[in-house]
């Protein structure tokens, strides 16, 4: 099993990372604009749909909240999307650093190395950035506002 | 063994992204100023020496050529730099898509995943991006000009 790691510092409380972590209105402000679901309940269901800047959809993942520890850990489950994410959990652990909240992120349980998993971490790391960015300026870059990164929206 | 994975896609012909990957100006316009040694000759060992923007000196990799492959592939072996990196071997793989030059990088043999690997796998994102706007604007963000992604220089 595989996994793609990250870590990014955050100029902030350990609380406003966890809230943009947790809420729809966070998620959709660094993720993807239509965010949709539950994020903030264990057991909820969050819908996270991605299009092109021209409005193509591209799809989506939906990911099961299992846990939520404020200020601390966010754990979910990807249940359903692209194959390859299907069962592939996504953390979030949280602890401050000086200034600095850091984020340490995984998402565990690829099967495969294959290029889609090249090309998530590298997109993995823009959108951290973009947290980075909505919790230190107030404004993220979500999907569809994002960068593309290799030519193609997949 | 774990490994970080990335992929970017380069608007650009093969040869470009290949000489940025194998010429002394190329490394140092997009990875790290002060780039030096022989990077254009199988056998041959490039140091790559990072400070803060304060001029503080942060540490180097020093990188054994073991392959390159016009167009196509280059490797690198870490033969000295931090602990964790001795060793692993880091490769750029080359392929037309279109009008794209996709590269898929690939840093593998990190024994553990330690923090340093989750900082590590976002900063390659970063330079990776800087090689991409290197060769599509001609205007790359090398160290010390890089992005910093955690509030600590490491």
């Amino acid at each position: 099993m595989l996994d793609i790691l990250h870590r990014v510092g955050i100029k902030s409380p350990l609380a406003e990372v966890y809230k943009a972590l947790t809420t729809r209105e966070g998620l959709a402000a660094w993720w993807t604009i239509n965010t949709q679901g539950e994020s903030n309940k264990v057991g909820g269901v969050i819908h996270f749909p991605f299009s092109a800047p021209d409005g193509k959809e591209l799809g989506f993942f939906d990911m099961k909240v299992l846990e939520l520890h404020p200020a601390k850990r966010v754990l979910w489950q990807v249940v359903d999307g692209p194959k390859e994410w299907i069962g592939t959990k996504v953390s979030f652990d949280l602890k401050q650093e000086g200034d600095y909240a850091m984020v340490l992120f995984k998402q565990q349980g690829w099967k495969e190395p294959v290029e889609f998993m090249h090309h998530c971490s590298t997109k993995w790391a823009i959108y951290l950035m973009s947290l980075k960015s909505l919790v230190e300026t107030g404004k993220g870059n979500p999907n569809p506002n994002d960068t593309n990164i290799s030519g193609i929206w997949d």
